[in-house]
Formats: structure tokens, C-alpha cells, sequence
């Protein structure tokens, strides 16, 4: 057997953080050292306290979770509480978490837990702003030959964005801190808006989900059902597209992705098109590769795979 | 019986450009003024002889060919004979034009003709970059209620670019000449290589071409064949997107095509997106539509109108 | 006897333009073949106007005064009443002209007659934003070997600049067209705000102008106090800074400057800088020499010659 | 009696930084709380040493020192040899430090220390890149109300930049530092190059030091000595701009300063002026004022201040 891939979730919950976190949650094959929360969706004292509601849901009140940056590196903090609601959770009732805020801040931990492992040891998921990886990899530049490797979600290409007609929403709210991150040298897969706007939450996939008949299973739909709907206006979908599981998804199951490597530069300079994730998709500049970027994914694989895992919690 | 459509083209042939002048030739319901020659694919010597070789090819040897910019408004000019060859037309022997060039320069055409003809007579075809379109602009401000609307070949959004991630040629050889034109209040059709690359010159087509046996049949075969290995070659696909001859075909035919009234912005500020035509496709910002976003176009309705018309040659 | 050096004097008329073509139609060591007017100040049509008033003022109604562009190459004009008020001209009653404006476009006169000579033969003055010479060395390269050398008045470096924190007026309207001109090859000598702000129109330097006692004197020292009151408000000096003067006085007497030669770069790039002039003053860049940038002047000289000069008229 | 000042230097010595600390040292009217040292003219492990170095040559081992950032908050670290030389305090021999280096990072020094105390108690004075306060804001943005003010050594403009031709060394290693710094809403002295370049380091102010005939003066007059090499060659001038002890000096003596309130505003846009501090000056935008910026010096009451505090020591 083999032993549980050991990860340190970063995430701004965001119901679609949520998922992603009792996906991981309910998976044995990983082993989540951690659940750092960021400032994103909503403000930081909301995204770590949804990070402890979820774990509490999960059933998984020992987490670790902590705070971490509430503010990106240089530019104002954009929330998007017209998607997510006030909370960043609406949808289902869930209760104030009982379990505490670990002491000490997000980024002193991810950078202490990646000097205490060795090389290769500990893979981060960033679901929201890069802010605490890239200050993580400022602050304690070693860690970047400790990381496994980055799996996050962020940016989009070919889809366009979801924020601005360039830029997907994690990348906007601190292109500094993406930058940073895809110029550090460690491996990065990433899961942009190409990926994830074919991962639709049709009435079907959440009908499944509900069916599940557990508390988990309807706290799930509820929360689908109410981020949804911002996007099915948006785009006329049956559903809207489900972010950050892809990224969970990803450990388990990577066959469920196809993708190329190829180099991701992200602008900083131009307010027009300010956090765009420009990708070389089609090689025709010589800059190196630098991210191993996922177009297309198994959705009905990807589906049945989450709430194959969420019947298990 | 309705008059033919007055219109200018504006063009640097180019295998596309060429197969564009040639459809429009061979229509009686386009009535071409004048046809007015940019630097872009090739310098400006190659690309005002181009027309002329075309038109003789056609059988129009009164067509009048006015030579204009020879370099793009504020950038150096980058040219592309890695597509298109060293002439511009590489592919078949084109004899050299015996037709002359007018005199005067295309710009002072563009703007004496729109003067001469009253308001909405006339529409603007660019097919190059929009150097000529925006110095006419530029310099007699009164044209822009003169034109009709600017159906031009150019950006793109969904698709990426062509030149770069981001940028399609015509518009990254002079985006402050786009940039002009896009904010100018003239009503703008644009067919961007989201459209372009679902006209593949597939080997059938290419083949219903040669069978027209002719003269012109057998030209526009050989210039096909050698214009699609560049993008065969780098996408992969049967055949290569035929660029230019989608705005003439959006004049005989509009219901060939689809799209939306957007706002299209030029990226100007920045070297890594420089370029890039910012379409607010899904409406998220406030600024105005200025253009009409082509994005869908039915193929086989296209290649079988070219393949008619250029029969009629 | 040397033979008069010819010149053309492009300008956007305005008080100090104004004093510039006074100073210039005054002396007989220069020939000017023609005044082409361009958006600056104030709009085209009044600085065309406003040219062919001074020609008369000076009594020489025989002046070739041509119209140029309307607009700047990219950017909307921007104009400043603020300073040189309605008319471009506020402060003395001066007649409407009744000498005619020339046929044919301001480009089209510059590149005619610079082709119609020898290389090294004809100067070019620029007083306004670029626009016009930016378009004749884009419409006809070969007058880059044709022009002795560019003498303008723009820019601004250790001074600041006079409309934005970083730029001076006429860089700001047209930057794009100064970067043009900046990297046209030909030999530039540039009178920034450094030099400008050195030379002010203090009480008794007009008085001196004033005691002249003839037609011209009376109207400059009316023109220059409606000019001065922007600049002494905002400076708090004894008289505000003559700008374009010190373009024609440099012709007459270039040891009343110094300089350097250095590499002058626009900014296009950024709003917040848009239109300064990075004058690589200390060469820490590799960048290469492309302009005499003046710094310093003997203003007491100046003022001396151009009191002189006027008094001929 | 009043208490002494309570302050924490932030700095990367550096010759010029040495002796903003010795004079700070030798003051007592300032409370040194802590020195954290940042990456800038040489990399952090230097400036951390060369900060207890300075400590030691001051009679004051028991001042605390942190490390702190180790690269800038985005872009790669730049750094200084070729003015300060391999170690950053190259001239004179001074030992290893003894002193030990506090554990702990310097940034969670300044917030912990700030929060420890009441609103406007704590001055920062940075020397060199704005990292450390930067992230010290970010992290704990309630920190921007404890703190009393900012008086910081970093940008120019009337007087350029010294390492490229519009960014001073300080604020061009981190853009965005300063950036963050200057919209923190904390109030700002600023001392400029306008301020340093004329505070010269001329023969007989260095014979002065070196006259005091103490260990002290002797160091100081060698690091001078090395210091004032590059600039003297650049500029041709008698010493070179002293630049970091001019925001001690101000907390001694303010009187010795001129200045104004105004907007500073970063560019990290362009390439081209990246890191200038463009500065309204003469307030012709609508940017509300974010600093008081100092632009002239008595300098000569500057140099008496300093030698008669190196003495003290």
C-alpha cells in the first residue's frame, strides 16, 4: 500500500473551495497536513472560519487550519460576494465552527511544515489568490526545492476570464503573487477556467449528490445549487463550471485531465488586461515552459469520482 | 434589381487577400472602387503589386490599385513571409502585372472617394493591417459618417492569437492604427480567427477548387496548398484557416455568419499582450460595444460560395 | 555672405509660437520656405489662423502657411485654452488674416519640398506636439536623409514636466508621434522646459519689448503678458518661461546654449508617465545617443537677440 | 526632559546607511528599538551582518538586529556592488560581528513591537528597499495607525534617478514595496536625491570626521572615503550625496529641511521609468498629498550635526 500523499490545501471557501475540501477530506489517499485560508472570495474572517465549517462537516474537526495573508501583495483586495454570497458559504445553514484557528500565521506554516519534510515531500493546492505561496517562497526561498509540486486552480486561456473579459478571478485579485509563483521554478500544474467550464454541475450531477441522502450529501446540492446561478445566468448552462475540485481531482485520479506543458506569464502591467494568464500554448515564443496547463477533463469521470468520495464522509 | 454594393478594399496579398480580391471580383453585387494596398504580410513594393497580379488574374486589369502606408503608424513593421513566402503570393507563377499603379496615395483615395459619395455609400474592407484606415481617419475626421460600416479581418479572442499568445497579426503590426479605428464611432464588423479557423482549406475543398479547371482554379489551388502547411503544420489540422476572403463573403452572404455587438479594446501598454483584441464577449464591463464579434461561421456555406463565385472567373 | 538656411517652422500658434515666427521671419540669416500649422494649443483651426495673423503682423503676408493634422496619431487631442486662452492668441486685438492658407496638406508640403531639395539643405522646427513630422517621415522614409537636422522645443527632464508631473504639453498630446520622430535616425537638438523655464519674460525684459515702440512690440508684450500669468501663478517667478523661442534663437546663436547629447526614449507605455521624455542624462543605460538635449542658457543673450530682431520688423 | 524618540531603522548597509546608524546611535534623543536589516545594496546575509558590525563600532552590542526579507515583494533582486563594493561597507577593516543576530523574523519585529505600543509612538525609518515595511503592512495592517510616521531615504525627481535615468536605487529595487507603502495611508517624510545630492561628502566635511581622531571618525571617514568614489566620477563633483543620514538628521533637527506635502505616486507599469516616484510637485493632478517631500538641505548645518554626533561615540 502505498503510503497518503501529504498536502497543504491554500483556499478561500468559496462553496466551490468547500467541495474541494471535503473531496480531499474524504479521500485516503491523501493526507491534508493543513488548510491555510487566504483572502478572496471573501475577506480572510470569513474564508478561515468556512475552511473550520467545512472540516466540521467533513466530520474532520482535527484539521489544522490556519490564517493567513489578508490583503494581496500590492494591489486592494476584490471579493466576489455577488457569486458566492455574503458569507462566501451561502446556500446551506451551517453552523459556527466549534474547533479553534490554529496559532501562527499561514505562511509560517506552510514554510515550516516544507523545512520539516524533505524534498518532494508535500504538495500545495492553492484554490484561491497565490498570496501566502508567494510570500511563503519570498519569505523562506528553500521551500522551492522542497515542494512536490503546485497544483492549483487559476487563470484561463482560450475560455477567456470570468472577472474581466482577460483575467479569471484568483489570478485578478493578486497577479503579483501568480507572477511570483510562475517564476519560482517549482512544478506547476494548473486547472484554469478551459478545464473547469466543462465540469458543469447540471441538475443531474447535483441531483446524484443529493441522493446521496446524508448530511454532507444535501449540505453539497445546497451549496452547488446556490453558486451555480450567478454562471448558469451568466452563460445559459445547465450548471455552472466547478472550479477547485479539479485540483483535488487531479491527485486522484490524473488520467481524468489532459493538458500541455508549455510557459504561463501572467500580466502585471496593463490595467486592460491585468492578471490574463498569457499561455504559450502553441509555443510561439521562447520562453521555457513553466506550468503543465489541463484543456480538457473526463467530466463524467470527474463527477462520479466526487461523489463517489463525498458518499464516503 | 438592387445596385451593387460600393465598397474599397484595403489589403497585403497575401495568398488569404488574394483569394478575398478575387471572390469580390467575381461578385456583381460588390462594386470595388478602388483597392488600396498596406505593407503587412509583405513590404508595401510586394504587396501593391500583389493586387495588381490579382486583378489581372481576374480579368480586371481597370480595377484601380493604390499603393499606401509603408510602415505602420508608431511600431517598426513586421511582416510574415514565413507564412506567406518571399513574394507574399508564393504558390503558383503569377506573370508581373502590366496594369499600372494609380497615382496619389491610397490614403488621399480613401478619404477623396468617401468626400465624393454621400453619407453610408461606401464600406471599407481591411484585410492588412488598419494603418491606411486609421491615417484617413486621422486626417479628414468627416469620412467617419461617410463610411457605411468597416468589415475587416482581424483579432481574435477564444482562438488566442496567431503572432503571439495573445495577438492576431493584422491587428499586432499596427495596434495603435486598430486602436483608432476601433474607437473612431464607425460601426466595425470584425472577423477574428475564431471564425477564421473554422474555414479550413481541407483537402476536398481545395480539390473542388482545382476542378473548376481553370485559369483561376488552378492559381488558387496552388496558392491554397502553399499558404495552408505553415498552420497544417502547427495545428495539426486538414487544411489552414482562410482568413481574408470571410469579409467579402460576410457582404454576399451575412447569414453565413454569427457573432454579437461587444466592445472590442486594443491592448496598446503592454509588450507581452501588445496587440491583443480585448473582447468583453459576456458584457462584464461597462465599456460600449463598438463592434460587431463575429464567431461562428457555416464552413461548408463559405467554401461553397468561394468555389462558385470563383467559377465565374 | 553665407546664404539664409532654410527652414520649415511647424507650430500650433500660441503666444510663444508666436514670438518663435516673429523671431524667424525677422531674420534674414534664415529663408522660411513654409509654416505648417498642427492641433496643439488649441485646434487646428485656429492655429493655421493664428500663423497666418502673425505673418501679417510681421508684414510678411507672403508666407507659404499650410493646414496639417487635425488630431494626434493615436490619442484624443488634448488642447490648452487654460493657458493661452480662447483664441490661442488672447491678449493683443489682432486682425483676421486676409492672406489665404496654401492648398494642399501641411505632410504632403513638408515631404514635397524636402524631396524637391538636396540632403542636409532644409531644417525642420517643430514648436507643437510632432504630428505632422511623425506623418511625413512615416507617409515618405526617404526624407530622413533629407532633413539637416530637427530643432524642436518638448520635453522636459530635471524641470519636470509642465502638464503632467512627468510631461511636458508637446510631447503629452502626441507622444507616439514624438517616439516616432525620437527614433527616426534623424539628428534632433531638443529645448526641453530644463532650457525653457531659464528664459522668462520678466517685467523689464518686456518692458523692453514694449519700448520698442512699434506695432510688433506692442502686440508681443501684450502676447506675453496674457502668456506669462499661467506660468507666474503657478511658479511664483518674475515672468513665466518662453518656450519656443529659443528653437529660432538657436538657429542665430547656438553658443547662447548648452547641452548634451544623450538618448531620449518617450513613455507610451504608462498612463501615470504617459509622454516623458527619459532623458538618459548620466548614460547608466546602453541606450544610444539619438538627440542634443539642451540644458542651459544665457538668457540675458537671448532676450537681448530676440528684442533686437524684433525691433527690425 | 523628553523622552527619547522611539524608532526602528530598517536598512541595508551600505556605507551611507553606517552612518544614518552611527548617528542614530550617538543620539540621545532616539531610542533605537531595533534594526532590521532588508536585501538592497547587497544581499541580506551582508546587511545583516554589516548592521551588528555597525552596532559594534558604535559601542552598542546590545542593540537588537533582524533579518529580514531576503528578495523583493515581486521582482528578482538587484543589488549595489559596484557603488558599496563586495561586503557593502567596503574601505575600512572592521571585524566580524560578535553580537549575535535576534531570532525571529524582522518583519514580525516591527508589527510586534508596533502592537505592543500606543498610536504614535513608533517612527520607522527605512534606508533602503520598502520590503520589510511592506510586508509588515500587509501582514497586520493595523500596524498603519500605531505607526507615528514614516521618514524614509528613497526616490528623486527633479534630480532624476541614480540607477536608472528616472528610478532611485531604493525605490527601483522594489517597486511595489514602495508602492504599498506610499497607499498605506501612514504619513511619509520622504528624502529625495533632491535632498541628498546636496548634502556632498566634499573634502574638508570628511577631514572634519576623520579629525575627531577616534576609531569612529577614522571608519567613517574611510567608508566615505570608498563611498563617494562612484558618484564623484559620475557627477565630477567634490564628494559624493550622503544620502540615509539625512532621515536621522531629521529627526534631530527637522528645521534643517525644506519641503511639501504632495502626491507620490510609483510606477511599476513601465519598463522604461519602473520604480520612478513621480511626484505633483506643483500639484496639477487631482492625487490627494501622501508625503511631505523634502527637496532642499542646510547642508552645511547638516555635516556640523553629524561630526559633532560621531564624536559622542
Amino acid at each position: 500500500m502505498t503510503a497518503a500523499r501529504k498536502i497543504i490545501i491554500d483556499t478561500d471557501p468559496g462553496q466551490d473551495d468547500a467541495l474541494a475540501l471535503l473531496l480531499a477530506l474524504a479521500s485516503t489517499e491523501l493526507d491534508v497536513l493543513g488548510i491555510t485560508a487566504v483572502a478572496g472570495n471573501v475577506p480572510l474572517a470569513l474564508t478561515e472560519k468556512n475552511a473550520r465549517k467545512i472540516c466540521e462537516l467533513a466530520g474532520k474537526p482535527g484539521t489544522k487550519v490556519f490564517a493567513g495573508a489578508i490583503r494581496p501583495l500590492v494591489r486592494d483586495l476584490v471579493t466576489a460576494e455577488h457569486v458566492h454570497g455574503r458569507t462566501g458559504l451561502d446556500g446551506p445553514e451551517l453552523p459556527e465552527p466549534e474547533m479553534p484557528l490554529q496559532d501562527g500565521h499561514a505562511v509560517d506554516f506552510i514554510i515550516d511544515t516544507l523545512m520539516a519534510h524533505g524534498e518532494g515531500e508535500i504538495t500545495l493546492c492553492p484554490l484561491g489568490p497565490l498570496t501566502n505561496i508567494a510570500l511563503a517562497l519570498n519569505r523562506e526561498p528553500r521551500i522551492a526545492t522542497r515542494i512536490r509540486e503546485i497544483v492549483l486552480m487559476g487563470g484561463g486561456f482560450f475560455e477567456g476570464g470570468n472577472v474581466t473579459p482577460t483575467a479569471e478571478f484568483n489570478i485578478y485579485v493578486d497577479p503579483h503573487a501568480a507572477d511570483v509563483v510562475l517564476r519560482s521554478g517549482v512544478p506547476v500544474v494548473m486547472m484554469p477556467l478551459d478545464v473547469t467550464h466543462k465540469a458543469l454541475t447540471t441538475r443531474a450531477r447535483i441531483a446524484a449528490i443529493r441522493a446521496l441522502d446524508t448530511k454532507v450529501g444535501a449540505a453539497c446540492a445546497e451549496l452547488l445549487e446556490f453558486f451555480e446561478r450567478f454562471d448558469e445566468e451568466k452563460y445559459g448552462t445547465d450548471g455552472g463550471p466547478l472550479h477547485d475540485p479539479c485540483v483535488i481531482a487531479y491527485l486522484l485520479k490524473p488520467e481524468l485531465f489532459t493538458g500541455r506543458s508549455c510557459n504561463v506569464t501572467v500580466e502585471t502591467g496593463s490595467e486592460l488586461t491585468m492578471g490574463m494568464t498569457v499561455i504559450d500554448w502553441w509555443r510561439v515564443t521562447d520562453r521555457p515552459e513553466n506550468a503543465l496547463v489541463m484543456r480538457d477533463i473526463d467530466d463524467d469521470g470527474f463527477f462520479t469520482l466526487l461523489t463517489e468520495r463525498l458518499a464516503r464522509l
